[in-house]
């Protein structure tokens, strides 16, 4: 759907809804993919979005809730009424009611559980117990699984019987007499083998399985790894308790690549937020951050007001040193938390990788202190100063790189979000380093020159 | 692989090649995922590389060589001799065929192609005759398709033929006389049903496919949307002439995130270039942006270097409006240009978006403001001084908590990427705007109070 297109619907289905056009909208609804429904949804507003779902068939509904963002289903989620959200929640894999069902606040969720079928609420809690962001949360227990002595015309009357239960799958699993895992077939294979091989005759015995206290993070890596479009997920003894699927892998992908950049840049996850002060407090602790980190600098600049009083073109640059740091200190610290992100950094490269940047930020350095040096020197027609300038500028960079290199690779050794360290420390500690380094310096060379 | 046993492979690995032993080595290589070997290699230095790629067997060469990064293989590409490189391109699936000739110079790669079987070149100059980054460019052309004539039996008999040549798949796609895509079938449903039953009536009629010139970004949009593991290509005719598979995507999406953060933070993608100024180059661009910003505020400060003489305290608070501008700019931004990039945000909410972040600057503003102009009027036992400091520092705030927002859609709207507006842009604009506003308010109550 092209933007233009997106708005033209819109359009639409605002007017069918305040000519309270059911029937018509039913229909109009119904001739969409469900993912579609779900994005145009998120464009609505919550009276919008109720009425408009309350027109949804159940199976639709369902396909529809799935796919629609957190935020988005928020408002939903409270006001639908226990019968209907579990008639719709029902209809879902275990993977996706899990989801849904640890969104609601807990009684509401017993509620819907106990209005669901026994088998249903049974997975459920089952995959309820597993702790979040970890494999055993983000499985689906549907699975098709057979024994090794099985033939290949068993393994296919399984597949028939879970083709109508499931959504789509691509392997079968293959288990022994405990359970254990112990190949994969793809389906592929199972179409043109005769029917009574044994499947562990024809199963591929490298199947790439993750236990299912996997944190979420690394069951994408994994994924990405060994390009996996699904992987079976075990128990402690190796049993075959679940599958993950890509999507649900890429969904956690974008979550934490969100998470990250609203960790560097301080905000939060308030992309749809819409309520200010609750965006604005989302950004509070970062912002403080900066207040403290603020006032350090300013009291650095207050100690150094002797100096500054007695040469007042010191005061032009202060925002070129702090800007300069700041910049080139996110960079590095962007690379490094990116690098440490997909698994390209690792944390015993720290001293090969601090090392690195230094030799980048002596070159950035000897630039950009040269060329500041000159214009300071140019312009007040004062060498000197043109020295304290292009020296000064030269050590904060060196500081800055380093710097931003070194503490994300530490915070993650000591197992602190490294995306965190990215942001304000980074920017807080580079700020002070940068101002100290400048004033210092132009206190000393004003000492040496006039004594 | 956790960080230890790689640490500890990668000693294994160097003292077996310091130790020159071929044998023990091929061996050791051999046991493990292609994918592990590639990540093995990723640690190591070029020559350690170049020695053992050698050891590896053509077929298994090939798959390590598909899943290096970019980066780690651009040194082996250019040592490996052209026989060698098109044994174990020849071996690969034509996208990652493609994959590779793409990043060899223009003669190389010709030679390369020379040596290759003829049909698989045939194949490899096909791919490349698509504009890179579109799904034309991404796409395999090895699928499995059946005419709608056909029945499940033939369907089965074309799968046994691909079954050898092509890697894992799971769709059957389904076309008409002239080529067209009609329909699809999942492998499931192909085991389940009659034999003798035609393929366009077990078929699936509503299958999703993506045009030969779609950008690759619009692709991955689709496979999130979807939820899909595979997606068909067709050309303008909507004739079917490749595929599409989740793995790709995600590399995709890596890609495109990597970018967006390189072009927040200016850095370009240089995670793991190891040419310190190669790297300084790359981030050349946004340090010279921030000289001449820097430059730019400077001369502010200069021009207003009468009032600063008058009162020195003001210097105090420079680096606190810059930085809470510069950093309140990159928290509105970054929210903007990831929901631009996830589809959360359209263009057409341009103004409802800067109304929402003009709410939260005025809160954050007044909070800020507040807590400053506080703080400088107790410091300096000045009420006016505050006055000025707490009026700046709102008005810095809110401009740049707007503008952060706008910027990057008003650069989506005229098709620049928003992630480069983010950066240098907000940065620059913020640090000038917020000093203007500062030490102009200050003037002119300067003027107001001391005449």
């Amino acid at each position: 759907m092209s933007e233009e297109s997106l708005r033209r619907i819109l359009e639409n289905f605002r007017r069918y809804i305040s000519q309270d056009q059911r029937f018509l909208l039913r229909d109009l609804l119904h001739t969409f993919h469900p993912a579609d429904v779900a994005s145009i949804l998120s464009h609505m507003d919550n009276e919008e979005v109720e009425y408009l779902f309350d027109l949804l068939e159940p199976e639709v509904a369902s396909e529809v809730l799935r796919e629609m963002d957190e935020d988005a289903r928020e408002h939903l989620l409270k006001r639908l009424d226990p019968e209907r959200l579990s008639e719709v929640v029902g209809r879902m894999e275990s993977d996706d009611a899990v989801d849904v069902i640890s969104e609601l606040p807990r009684e509401r969720a017993e509620e819907v559980l106990r209005e669901m079928a026994p088998e249903a609420s049974e997975e459920v809690r089952e995959l309820l117990q597993h702790p979040e962001d970890t494999a055993g949360r983000l499985m689906a227990l549907e699975v098709v699984a057979v024994r090794q002595d099985d033939t290949v015309d068993q393994a296919i009357a399984a597949i028939r019987k879970a083709v109508d239960e499931m959504g789509e799958f691509y392997y079968v699993y293959v288990v022994d007499d405990a359970g254990r895992l112990v190949g994969v077939l793809p389906l592929a294979r199972l179409l043109v083998s005769r029917s009574d091989r044994k499947v562990s005759e024809i199963m591929n015995q490298d199947v790439v399985s993750v236990p299912e206290d996997m944190d979420q993070e690394e069951v994408a890596q994994v994924f990405r790894r060994y390009d996996l479009v699904a992987v079976p997920v075990v128990d402690r003894e190796d049993r075959l308790i679940g599958r993950i699927t890509v999507d649900d892998v890429m969904e956690v992908l974008e979550e934490e690549t969100s998470e990250d950049i609203g960790r560097m840049a301080g905000t939060g996850e308030t992309i749809r937020e819409e309520i200010a002060w609750k965006i604005a407090g989302a950004r509070f602790p970062w912002i403080l951050t900066s207040l403290v980190s603020g006032l350090i600098s300013g009291s650095i600049i207050g100690a150094f007001q002797g100096t500054i009083g007695r040469f007042l073109p010191l005061t032009v640059f202060i925002p070129i040193i702090t800007a300069m740091g700041g910049n080139i200190g996110l960079q590095a610290a962007s690379i490094t938390v990116r690098g440490l992100a997909l698994g390209k950094i690792d944390t015993f490269e720290l001293w090969r990788r601090a090392l690195r940047e230094a030799r980048v930020g002596v070159i950035m350095g000897v630039f950009c202190g040269g060329t500041l040096g000159l214009v300071a020197a140019i312009w007040h027609k004062n060498p000197a100063f043109g020295l304290v300038v292009g020296v000064a500028m030269w050590g904060a960079i060196l500081v800055a790189a380093t710097m931003g290199t070194v503490v994300p690779i530490l915070f993650r050794k000591v197992q602190v979000d490294p995306a965190i360290a990215a942001g304000p420390f980074i920017t807080m500690s580079n700020d002070i380093t940068g101002l100290a380094i400048y004033l210092g310096i132009a206190t000393a060379m004003l000492k040496w020159l006039v004594g």
